[in-house]
């Protein structure tokens, strides 16, 4: 399974996979336990630095905590991008202990309680409002506290974008405001006590596609140009959402990141210049800029054979990395790459199928994979883990130990 | 959607679900939060009644921590069934807080560690070895310590059960010693230094077909009393397994208990009374014990209109209740039985679709479900969420507060 590029990244030292420039044995002695987390801080940086030659220099690059709110990744990320985006109050409270102000900081998502509204009226963060519902509790919120909120609304658009894994807008949703119920919103946003800044759209996440991606960019421009025109001053907020994908297995072809920065390069050249001059552009990323820099370490700690296959048994599982058992949203199980992370530079052999420690056939990690011969006592390792893993994952399922997380 | 069976168990007061001789208004008060998970005292111990009119006097009852390890619900049953089943260290820990015996626990599940297995022996819990490695690691352990083990076989038979929701025996598994490798595996055994008690064979769970449930149990007596032949003392220690299902959908029908306890008499009387007289003969279940007698419990927090969609957007989601959202190793979602708690007897009207408050459009609690109008501040209620509800969702997802669970 070596050939998924996503592997090559991380590079090899005396036949192991090395992370933060330790081998794999030496980071799980440091770690002192399995199974674990471990997310590559020069990785990260490499990301947003590819990111940024890529994209204008203009655009704003913000990061979708929910994709890793493990605080060390979001503080180094604090360092790096121009903005964050949280999708609770927990997540928004890891945020507000970096570096980055307030005012670069949005709080998006549905059913906003008047108590999640107040904290973040009262920290200064944008709120991206989802409803006439949410309108109503900013304003009264707002009067309340003395405080002036900084809002934006969430625009659920009139077209869908063709390729994502989730698609978030288009038809109906429980994301942000129909288009066409906006003007009708706005004209309250307008009348009320409130720093109106611009609007988000978001159409689909985990898409593949520069095309396509493309042209939910220009869609979206196009969107929110026309309601801008509707209102007194200019806009200042102008969030295109994100959605660019990661390979998560062989046939997968990494997005074009080039052809991505071109068509925003044009959009940032034409449309955005000419009709909303004012707005800073933000793409939101969360999946694209941590997933492909963890992994999952687990250590074999049963090899069985049973009527013609063969089972490494280890340590973790889907409790930790519940994605990777196929069991997260999945229609089809496919593998995610898959790795020994202490043989590197042995020959796969027969396939083995990797499974997890709990009591469910739904616990497994490698379909009938191609690995080197492993022992007990080696270290499977999982890719594709830096984004939805530990915190997508049913972690007191079975009772086992919390896993370990560090950023080397 | 009130003609789901298991609506009508837990109640009404006041137009309102009622828990534990409570309003569900009330109760909510109580906890102080939404959204929680809340058990049903009475409802459990009719539960265990109910099978204990049904199964021979004479089958101890297990229980299968995994299910539920809410310690309240653990000590509310410790007092109730025979025995417990527990997949790992942790959950170990929290029915040796119980008034079992500890030689009434059992502990299965491939990939047991030395380090789980050391405190297993020490605590003198059955342990249920899965494969020829676990056995190695009991002896070594036992001689080490100076405490004799008590073991068991967990036995992968040469039979498949059909209608299951998660088949676990039969053809190649990761579950426990194919039947062929066992009577190698005993000839060692009978060597060691360790109290040998049995065996246990499970071949599936979520099963609604008593006459498949009742065959899969004659034929692991069969499987059982053949490999018995071969040990020079009589076994002490038969456990059947469980699987009998619960109807999550309107489709389903309830398991036939009478038919399954009039098939376990016929075997009492008959193959073990015979050949297997000194064995104490298990039923193990989990799901069945808990599942239907919990809900899910959360508060609408927005409602929304969205082309010719109506949403209930509602405080908790499928961070807390994984299943309920057909994400957790489901292939086709289904709708699990919903309701309107402080509105009973309102008659239903049109299809609401109810989502929780993450970010993901994978948040989806009830498509399209006919309930009656409700307002923000109304309680949903979301039943069959006693077993695989808390401990089988990712609570860390989006960084929302854990919820709250009582037994009352």
């Amino acid at each position: 399974m070596t050939e998924h590029p996503t592997i090559a990244t991380f590079g090899t030292a005396d036949g192991q996979l090395s992370l933060g420039g330790m081998t794999l044995q030496r980071l799980a002695a440091r770690v002192g336990t399995t199974p674990f987390f471990a997310y590559d801080r020069a990785l990260l940086t490499a990301r947003v630095e590819r990111l940024r030659a890529a994209l204008p220099k203009a655009i704003h690059l913000s990061y979708a905590v929910k994709a890793n709110p493990m605080p060390a990744v979001v503080q180094h990320l604090a360092g790096l991008v121009d903005a964050m985006d949280v999708a609770s109050t927990g997540e928004m409270a890891t945020v507000l202990d970096t570096v980055l102000p307030a005012e670069r900081v949005s709080f998006a998502g549905p059913g906003k309680t008047e108590a999640e509204i107040e904290k973040a009226v009262a920290a200064g963060v944008t709120i991206e409002m989802e409803s006439a519902t949410e309108v109503d509790r900013v304003v009264k919120i707002g009067d309340r506290l003395g405080f002036r909120p900084r809002v934006a609304l969430r625009v659920n658009p009139d077209f869908r974008v063709k390729g994502s894994g989730m698609r978030m807008g288009g038809g109906p949703q429980q994301f942000g405001v129909d288009v066409e119920q906006v003007p009708h919103l706005l004209a309250r946003l307008v009348a009320a006590d409130v720093d109106f800044l611009g609007f988000h759209v978001f159409a689909g996440s985990q898409n593949l596609d520069a095309a396509i991606l493309g042209e939910a960019q220009r869609r979206t421009v196009d969107l929110i140009v026309a309601l801008a025109e509707r209102l007194p001053s200019p806009i200042r907020y102008v969030n295109l959402g994100g959605g660019f994908g990661i390979p998560y297995f062989a046939k997968d072809i990494p997005v074009d990141l080039d052809a991505i920065g071109a068509n925003l390069a044009e959009l940032m050249a034409t449309r955005i210049a000419a009709c909303l001059p004012e707005a800073a552009v933000v793409v939101e990323l969360g999946r694209y800029l941590v997933g492909e820099c963890g992994v999952y370490v687990t250590r074999v700690v049963d090899r069985k054979h049973s009527r013609g296959r063969d089972y490494l048994v280890v340590d973790g599982g889907m409790h930790h990395q519940l994605a990777a058992s196929g069991n997260f949203g999945q229609v089809i199980r496919r593998n995610y790459p898959i790795a020994v992370g202490n043989r590197m530079d042995e020959p796969a052999a027969g396939p083995v199928t990797v499974v997890g420690c709990l009591c469910t056939p739904l616990d497994l990690l490698g379909d009938e994979v191609a690995l080197p011969p492993a022992d007990i006592g080696d270290l499977i390792v999982l890719f594709q883990a830096g984004a939805y893993g530990l915190t997508a994952s049913p972690t007191a399922f079975l009772g086992h130990p919390h896993p370990a997380e560090v950023l080397v």
